[in-house]
């Protein structure tokens, strides 16, 4: 596959570590959020095999918080997504699907509960802030709703609890999965989460103080030297090995969250009011047409830049493999499809032409580790 | 500057195009709406030159369209623009700053009327959908809004009326700037408007039926042998010289449409109803504290990928440059910059730091040209 490169400008907005990491062999960048995120650091499976056993640190600015606030904001927040957030917690990060009133998916974000009345909406790649400000507006709502200069750094794998603990103190190794709390370093307070793109464990730190965070960077480099740190990114091996869903990529606007597999996200039956209830329990009635399912293909290489037709014995479209990737770990390729209803169980087969040549494959379960 | 890789996925949408710009030799992507949009094919110079003298074919389909129809359709778009629609026709393209209730920018498309209920928002790079449907639901408007299958090939240049004479008839020649009208081909009818991001001249055509589109896009280069055509993209310095104010670049939601000169499309003093118009009656009451400007900079050569101080004797920062390049017409850089109030005057000069060594600049009027 030939490369291209990207054409910079301030419209795809730098982050406070940009220069860092480009001193450090960032080779490619991918744009979330109109901002630059970090794709590869030169080779993806040594990378990956770094992630499984190591640390890294993750430049995800591009993952940007819309901040909700005030009299109306919990109720802003709950209409946006189908998760019922009526006994939530401040200090917990949840996870929701955020959709429309027709039930189309619009982003996936982490949801922080900062107070009662005060939210993070930690968001995947579209600008959830124009429709919280529209729907804001719309409804006359009291609320205040701004993207607050907040850049996430990551700190991913198995080492990163020593690491962070080495920097933060024990105190950091006993929060638990989807929790945060404040943490001093450099005469700032970060908000750091145990939570990350990645399932090899981890931190997330929500950098308010650029300052203190670019010294945080550099520290977390000089400590993590004993631990074998190394500069990373969310990696496309790992995160299709452990079903991590991509919006954009896996699942966009045509897809309803039943469809995506996250049922457990979608509380239909509880009294708190969002966009598209009625929608999804005429979904859930009928019974979806299509779902997201995993894939295994018997071949060494792949490049997915777009849907990719899955084909029957009788050469009918049954489904389409939206990313994919060379799995070391299955010695095959493996990825995330959209499979018609008739087809989306387990051990069907298909067949698929990448590059001109046919590959068989089988569906599977998600995740596949 | 070191290069860097565009690492592709599903989420950076391929156009219909992308693999023929792909042999035609494309060399950069921005990405625009989630959409690879060719940003280079070799020399900016040489294809600069190339657009002031000949013809061009651009793949610009990250320029999406927001279709809005039904009742209130109207009242929607007008409520998102500061711009008076009250006296709009149909067959029309009318350039509307989109602003919230903040006067914030949020976009700054081409609208264009197809029916007196029905409207293609033709965005910059950002997700107006969102903001769309948001007040749609929000003030529980009767409307449909979707992104249509709609990707725009451009026809830039001088000699883009010749190469359009001879695919589409004399009658092409004779629409009016920013009309559009539908012209058959191939079996299918294209809407075709007369504009386009460049001061060359040229052509928008907004392609429905891809098919149709691709053999139309082949023509294109058949048919413009004889002209000299060549693939190409919206161009950084004639962009910058003919001052076509990009979005996310040059302005974004902290300025509002009076600090960014588009005072001819702030309809204040009329009866239409539009989000942020109260807070912009104050702010030009109050009068504008800064402003966007041109500046000159006596240097060869600059690579603007984030806002650079301007500073002055004291070495105060007295603005902020926000795009810029090499213009081969006035042998220095030019660049689009937003200056604080008492320095935006014609001929202010000011220093700025380009890779460590400093430059003195002048502020000039907008276009350059």
């Amino acid at each position: 596959m030939k490369n291209y490169f990207v054409a910079k400008s301030r419209r795809l907005r730098s982050t406070p570590y940009t220069s860092r990491i480009e001193n450090q062999g960032v080779t490619a960048y991918s744009v979330y959020n109109h901002m630059l995120l970090p794709a590869a650091f030169g080779s993806l499976e040594d990378s990956y095999y770094h992630l499984k056993e190591h640390v890294q640190v993750w430049d995800v600015a591009g993952e940007r918080q819309v901040e909700i606030s005030g009299k109306d904001s919990g109720k802003l927040v709950q209409l946006m997504t189908c998760r019922d957030l009526s006994k939530s917690n401040v200090g917990r990060c949840y996870y929701c699907p955020i959709i429309d009133d027709k039930a189309g998916l619009i982003n996936d974000p982490v949801i922080l509960k900062l107070g009662e009345d005060r939210w993070w909406v930690s968001i995947a790649d579209s600008d959830v802030i124009l429709f919280a400000k529209g729907l804001a507006i719309g409804n006359n709502f009291d609320v205040n709703i701004f993207e607050p200069n907040v850049d996430i750094l990551a700190v991913q794998g198995p080492k990163s609890f020593k690491l962070m603990e080495n920097i933060f103190g024990k105190k950091i190794t006993q929060m638990k999965f989807f929790s945060f709390d404040y943490f001093e370093f450099a005469g700032a307070k970060h908000l750091i989460a145990r939570s990350g793109w990645s399932k090899q464990g981890g931190y997330e730190i929500y950098v308010e103080n650029t300052e203190s965070g670019l010294v945080l960077y550099d520290k977390l480099f000089e400590a993590g030297k004993e631990f074998n740190v190394k500069p990373g990114c969310p990696n496309l091996i790992e995160r299709i090995e452990s079903a991590l869903l991509s919006y954009g990529n896996d699942m966009d606007n045509n897809d309803n969250p039943l469809e995506c597999g996250l049922d457990k996200y979608v509380n239909l039956d509880t009294e708190v009011n969002f966009l598209g209830k009625e929608k999804l329990k005429e979904v859930r009635k009928k019974g979806i047409t299509r779902k997201l399912m995993g894939v295994m293909i018997e071949a060494k290489e792949i490049n997915v830049s777009k849907s990719i037709n899955l084909t029957n014995d009788k050469n009918s479209k049954i489904g389409e493999l939206r990313s994919g990737v060379y799995s070391p770990h299955f010695k095959k390729v493996i990825g995330i499809a959209m499979l018609d209803k008739p087809y989306c169980e387990i051990s069907q087969t298909f067949k698929i032409s990448i590059n001109g040549d046919v590959f068989e494959g089988k569906v599977c379960d998600l995740p596949f580790i």
